[in-house]
């Protein structure tokens, strides 16, 4: 497969570009019709491929894109799953090129997208192609149900699996939206935590006020706000809401163990983001806050007077968004709650505070033992000549959750991204190489039943 | 002359919109061409009211306008300082009619800048024009120094100010920036507090990171701000920065006595700000704390992901904008060292803090019982009916202090606003009747001698 997927390398990555162009923002309501168009693009991309029955299926937000080949008689059936959608491109004058002008540097394709997840989901549809186009059928059926929501925590994919099913039945669901442990070494993550986020808005008198006039008698919104924030950890790096560690596993030797067998250069990976130390809570090591622990991080903070220069006011309004990482039972709702507690009994004197509750999603665990992962992992040994390790992720992907539970079917996290590949952030990219092996590799495994 | 006031009322308040339709915000660049129409605007006023020599001064950053009338031989020379720019207008939704474009309603004049400090300034271009087209002379010699930089702490009128003693030299400086007691009540402010601004910048990671694959294993730049500025006053509202309170004066029960004689009507003040309470430091009551007590107050803030829902990420930059009034012997820059020292001590591990000075003002006190400003409470009392008051102002106008020393004159500050017009806030509005009462008021002052 390796000659077929070089034959058409150029032709796949100038695809990709075209993808990659689209600027398919699902968080920002103004980049409503390049989603739309995202979606579209989509669609062509897998009738072209040789997928039947596409649907473009409009939500109450972005659309889902649906198609199937199922003429393999008496095969197990996958179902792909994906996302077309990106993150915000903020800040953008940290990127060295427009993140919606896709560009190919050093075998790496730099764009906002690029490895979460377009690159990693057309990734499947060209494998399907070249099977198709080789042989006129798949060794397998295939679905693929690919979402344009999934950065805002998928509010409509969730019930539209409740509601399809029947039409969505699978043996396994084959997701590539995770990471390699480094280049050279494949990954099959066991394990993603669970998600909350939420926007908290602070407001102290009706209207900012002069500095001159007010200030040091009337309650600053900024430092209501800096003060209530600072409250949510304590000296030691914990969480300081009162019950947020309710569920949360206790850490076992065993577990530690099975942590610290993942290879992680922590002094590299400090050198590589310019950090003199990593910071957490106390007690644990830099993958297990990261992977196994729970968190709260504040994603944004704004107040007051933001332009050039000064501006004597005391501010009277104050925003923060904050995101928390679950893990083991902690349940998304009952946190939201002990956060909403914290912050009532929190919130300085005279400030008014409201939350906004905005992605809510379970914490996952996957059995690394299941013959659909050790099909994977083996398809990875063929391709990568190495045996791929079973992490436990620190990121969230909400609704893996729902799959397996609702589908009843093994979910396989087949990644093919880096995390260096600054994912979220300025300057995304994906290693060329990666796309390619990673075609082979998708192709192996369906052709394995 | 209430008579040639009334008459010429509806023409001054023409021409007084003209001048608020003008945006000459002086802290944002972007506005720079509009802040030179304001000086050429105030020109052609100067020239049209009967002034000679009117000059439009370049400096390195916005122009100086300086006009004169010096033929009142033996006769004392005033000086008249009042600034043509104004504060940002953010934030623009918060205002009821756009801030450049002035409206008459309820007999007040709803502009950015109609009482800081473009009302109150065409005050004294219209007393002069009225006594110069009345009589052809002045009664006393009049000098305008108008500059374009008084809400960024002027920066270049200091060194002007320096370089030209004999061509400002006067024996007094008449000054209407300030606020009555409320309406009704007249005030002549015998002390204004210094003023320090600065801009704080802190980072972590040299890029922003997911929060799935860093959260709860790096710094978070919002985190290392928030404990950062929630370390700047304790727990009694004192400012924590270690040697702050050098040089403030002990408060005795003789200054607490003076600071209560000026009227206040707390729950009035309260209800109008939509406060449950007031805040601040302990033992000192509202007026105290914004009068004779100095104060840190965080005027803006902002890091990490600012759009429209929630973008995972673990923050790598944060900014805040700070300013401090000072009483007393308060050093401003000996103030600025201290806070840097508290910044470095107190930055959380993983942080890089760097600071930028943007103001710096003395405060100044001035004796009541000075010849001018005696004759200007007479003036106020004719026009009025009432006696003003002396009050200790929270604000700063930096210049003062350097107008008081430099030419070694009294400075009268002959305010007519109020301090609910809504200044640096959204709505700014002056009350007509102290437009009109102003010229009046003025043309009393300078006949007086």
């Amino acid at each position: 497969m390796k000659e077929k997927v070089d034959l058409h390398k150029e032709q796949f990555l100038n695809e990709l570009k075209e993808f990659l162009s689209i600027p398919s923002i699902s968080a920002l309501s103004e980049y409503k019709s390049e989603v739309n168009k995202g979606a579209e693009w989509l669609g062509e991309a897998l009738k072209s491929a040789g997928m039947e029955h596409v649907e473009i299926i409009e939500t109450k937000g972005h659309p889902i894109v649906y198609a199937d080949w199922t003429h393999a008689v008496g095969k197990p059936t996958v179902l792909i799953y994906g996302h077309y959608d990106v993150q915000p491109a903020d800040p953008l004058e940290l990127w060295e090129t427009p993140p919606f002008e896709p560009v190919i540097k050093d075998d790496k394709i730099f764009a906002r997208g690029a490895t979460d997840d377009k690159g990693q989901l057309y990734i499947h549809i060209k494998a399907v192609e070249l099977l198709l186009k080789e042989k006129g059928s798949l060794p397998v059926n295939v679905k693929f149900c690919i979402e344009g929501e999934e950065e805002v925590a998928s509010p409509n994919l969730d019930p539209f699996i409740h509601e399809h099913e029947e039409k969505l039945a699978a043996d396994a669901v084959l997701i590539s939206d995770t990471s390699f442990i480094e280049k050279g070494q494949p990954a099959i993550c066991t394990s993603l935590r669970g998600a909350l986020a939420l926007e908290l808005e602070l407001e102290t008198a009706n209207t900012d006020l002069h500095s001159g006039s007010y200030g040091g008698g009337v309650p600053n919104a900024v430092h209501c706000l800096v003060k209530l924030l600072d409250s949510l950890h304590d000296e030691k790096g914990r969480i300081a809401v009162e019950g947020f560690y309710e569920g949360v596993p206790e850490v076992t030797e065993e577990l530690r163990k099975e942590v610290s067998e993942i290879p992680f250069d922590e002094e590299a990976t400090k050198a590589e983001l310019g950090l003199d130390s990593f910071y957490g809570e106390e007690g644990f090591s830099f993958k297990e806050r990261t992977g196994i622990r729970p968190t709260l991080e504040i994603n944004g903070i704004q107040g007051g007077f933001q332009g050039e220069g000064i501006k004597t006011i005391v501010p009277s309004q104050a925003h923060a968004k904050i995101s928390c990482r679950l893990v083991g039972e902690q349940n998304p709702q009952d946190v939201y709650n002990r956060i909403e507690q914290h912050v009532q009994n929190y919130k300085p004197a005279g400030s008014k505070v409201t939350l906004n509750q905005l992605i809510k999603a379970k914490p996952v665990s996957l059995d690394s033992r299941d013959l659909m992962i050790q099909k994977a992992a083996e398809a990875y040994e063929r391709v990568y000549k190495v045996r791929p390790l079973f992490p436990k992720e620190g990121g969230s992907i909400p609704i893996v959750e729902v799959f397996s539970r609702v589908l009843a079917a093994p979910v396989v996290l087949m990644g093919f991204g880096l995390s260096s590949e600054n994912l979220h952030a300025p300057n995304e990219h994906f290693h060329i190489e990666n796309f390619t092996k990673g075609i082979e590799t998708v192709c192996e495994f369906l052709q394995d039943f």
